[in-house]
């Protein structure tokens, strides 16, 4: 447990506090129209281009593209980490992955092998939620530990559907490269458990068909639970490699494979908000809908496309961790283009203002509720962003100026570049880091650098759940 | 006179044939409602991610999404040229600029100094559409020849407003150089004249309110000619450098002065299409929205981004010549996310199809009629796309795959680098031209190679316009 001394809390302006975790005064919860459903559809590896209407012009994405015209469109919204176990750490807890030992240098996500995971005294979104009464479940990719103390089951999550981890792992192929394994996969290449709550149900996982049934699942757990307060996690599996899609997607893409997989999740969306019409609940779900990073370039036709963001998945450039992000409320939510900043982390605190659930004030949360930004379209508190690579802080943006401390290639290379003075780029002019203006702002540098210091004060020393091996 | 031996033509699959240019049967067409207005806003050097709907995260383009959603949203939409007197040429006659001595490999563009322009033996959509009884005007950039032969006014246009070229030229500040005096502009750098007719009426121009300007008289010609059909070619001079925008739209945008520019234009087109809506004749308009060339990426921040595209301005790689595309035509346009072929060419025979103008005969065309697909959303009958550099062709698209013949850095090298092979792109998959796939593909080389150089043989000598100087 991480107890901050407050005053030291207080004199980083960055944090925020919150108090004593309390359940909702609770029965008027159970009125269906006075509670707030949230639905957050998290995809693994689609790039900030992916979607039609964040610019890609070959896959067809209507039911997102009809979502972002009703709702807000986040233009500048980030995930806590550039790769998948840490970004999803972030995102449930709306804690920096270092502060909960969920990033590492020597290992950047959890493995097969793995024998740690998310710490049980984390509290994540399912846990805060549960204590107003929610109903809640996970459908899909974990990624945060597969022993049983880590799964979603003992995460706060009722009900729990999907591959434990990453869908390229436990791999079985001897004879076929790891590259071409996944860009010509066979379904006998891998060996990826299918789990329901505890229990593995299927091994290998069929892939071709994991997409269609997270949504039959989703669908099926909004139906059963739509009298009651719910959180749905649906993180797809997809489009990460190996890709696979159902066959009435099959060629249906003129993007290829990679277009299929991102046409299926833009179908799944629209059978999610069908299902939500149809049970009358449209107009009381927050749906959200992002991606744990950003694309996995090195797959070429089959890793997305960043747009005009530079580098992809692993980078602490903005094509890393600047996600495609809606958020969708029929009738509540103010329709937008936003630029404010925002992160995975934000959800945490915004879904328990919405929900009445209080935060406990036992540790450092890295969130900002962003509800007054959806509802009134006033702006967001979040005025930074921070890049880890592993434990270590790469990147640190303070309102449109972002400073590179280290760089590094996001894959096959070691060879970290350390800036003194750091390169600065404006986003909000040069989305694209290509003119470095350093020189010009000196006083913005300095100001980075001192929050980035005060950030650092507030990191305790945590176990690497990480570098746990299986056999420990 | 260039007039081609039918068989020959007829030889050519991708060329279209058309019949005499005839006036259709006038006196209906002057009825409200049974005739079709156009206005084609064509902005300089806007970068295919420029738009919020193509995928800008900060440059905010409310009304052109607003079109965007209502109509058609091209995203395979291409230019005649990557840079602009070619381009413009193509437009306005629906023809390739190497078939009207409107490119050339020593000089990319006509200059003060030159002495040519747009052969008068050449049809303009304005003269074609003159045939039906259209008003017709030019306003904002021309650059297509600024002796008065050359001028909008003899070229089928009724009436002219703009500054006859681009406005970075007739510079006249001797100790600032061409770049610094573009990024850091000031009005007595440049002494562009403001022409009336085939008059100047301003001189220097004051780039501050031209965008204001150029709106402000295509809503008068609107009003005044509200009971005629017509046509307008808003040519804005924006956003190429050097970069001015109105007291009203300084720093309105967060992209900083270019996006200041984008967002002005945005307001115009809002500002016409109220005006459509105010006369009644939204319904009977079809508002063209795209760009010349793609972005001019030398000038950093004050040039824009082809967003996932490759390269820009100048290029034959896709961000020079791809550019964001808006069909607009509420109640008879099916709207629609197009993914079809089309290039600025196609507007000539589109316009005449839907104006009932018959084509001559007596000439090639480049242009296909799309009203198909604006009006029943089926499928467009182009299938190629190619991609001159001076009158050289140096890559052709044949549906999803491109084959680049040679390729040559954009600005600042002369080092053209010929591929036999040619480098071989599946555009579809792969938008940003990353991944060769020549190996792979030797069929869809040979095919393309052969319709190259089919399409050569169209080709005759011309006068080469733009190596004309003033004083010959």
């Amino acid at each position: 447990m991480k107890i901050f001394n407050i005053n030291l809390i207080a004199s980083v302006g960055l944090l925020f506090l919150m108090t004593t975790c309390q359940q909702h005064p609770g029965e008027a919860q159970k009125d269906k129209g006075s509670f707030t459903n949230f639905i957050v559809i998290f995809c693994d590896d689609l790039g900030y281009g992916d979607l039609t209407v964040f610019g890609h012009p070959t896959i067809k994405t209507p039911n997102l593209d009809k979502l972002a015209y009703e709702g807000q469109k986040w233009t500048n919204f980030y995930t806590a980490a550039s790769v998948c176990t840490p970004s999803r750490a972030g995102l449930l807890t709306g804690r920096l992955p270092v502060r909960i030992g969920m990033c590492s240098n020597e290992r950047r996500v959890l493995f097969p092998d793995s024998g740690g995971g998310l710490p049980e005294s984390e509290i994540t979104i399912a846990e805060a939620l549960k204590r107003a009464g929610y109903k809640t479940a996970a459908i899909g990719k974990w990624h945060l530990g597969h022993l049983p103390q880590f799964l979603p089951k003992n995460q706060g999550f009722d009900h729990y559907f999907g591959i434990p981890y990453s869908n390229d792992m436990d791999r079985v192929v001897e004879d076929v490269g790891y590259f071409e394994s996944c860009v010509n996969p066979k379904t006998e290449y891998f060996n990826e458990p299918l789990m329901n709550g505890n229990e593995v149900i299927e091994r290998p996982a069929n892939q071709h068909t994991i997409t269609r049934r997270y949504t039959e699942e989703s669908i099926r757990f909004i139906e059963e639970n739509k009298d009651d307060p719910f959180f749905i996690y649906l993180a797809h599996s997809m489009p990460h490699v190996p890709l696979f899609r159902s066959q009435a997607f099959e060629g249906k893409s003129e993007r290829g494979i990679y277009g299929d997989v991102i046409e299926e999740i833009d179908w799944s969306v629209g059978e999610i908000i069908k299902t939500l019409e149809r049970t009358g609940l449209d107009k009381n779900t927050l749906v959200v809908f992002t991606s744990d990073n950003g694309p996995w370039l090195i797959f070429n036709e089959h890793g997305g496309s960043a747009g005009l963001l530079k580098d992809g998945k692993g980078s602490t450039f903005d094509g890393g961790m600047r996600v495609p992000t809606i958020f969708w409320w029929k009738g509540s939510i103010k329709p937008k283009v936003v630029t404010e900043l925002g992160t995975t982390m934000d959800l945490f605190p915004t879904f328990c203002k919405l929900s009445g659930v209080e935060i406990s004030n036992d540790r450092v949360y890295d969130g900002y509720d962003v509800s007054n930004v959806l509802l009134e379209g006033t702006q967001s508190e979040r005025q930074e962003v921070l890049f880890y690579r592993g434990v270590e802080l790469y990147a640190y943006r303070m309102n449109e100026y972002k400073a590179h401390f280290i760089t590094k290639p996001a894959y096959f290379s070691d060879s970290a570049a350390y800036h003194t003075p750091p390169l600065l780029y404006n986003l909000s002019a040069d989305p694209s880091e290509k003119v470095n203006v350093a020189d010009k702002h000196p006083e913005v540098i300095s100001k980075i650098v001192e929050a980035a210091n005060a950030h650092k004060q507030t990191l305790k020393p945590v176990v690497n759940q990480l570098e746990i091996p299986l056999n420990e």
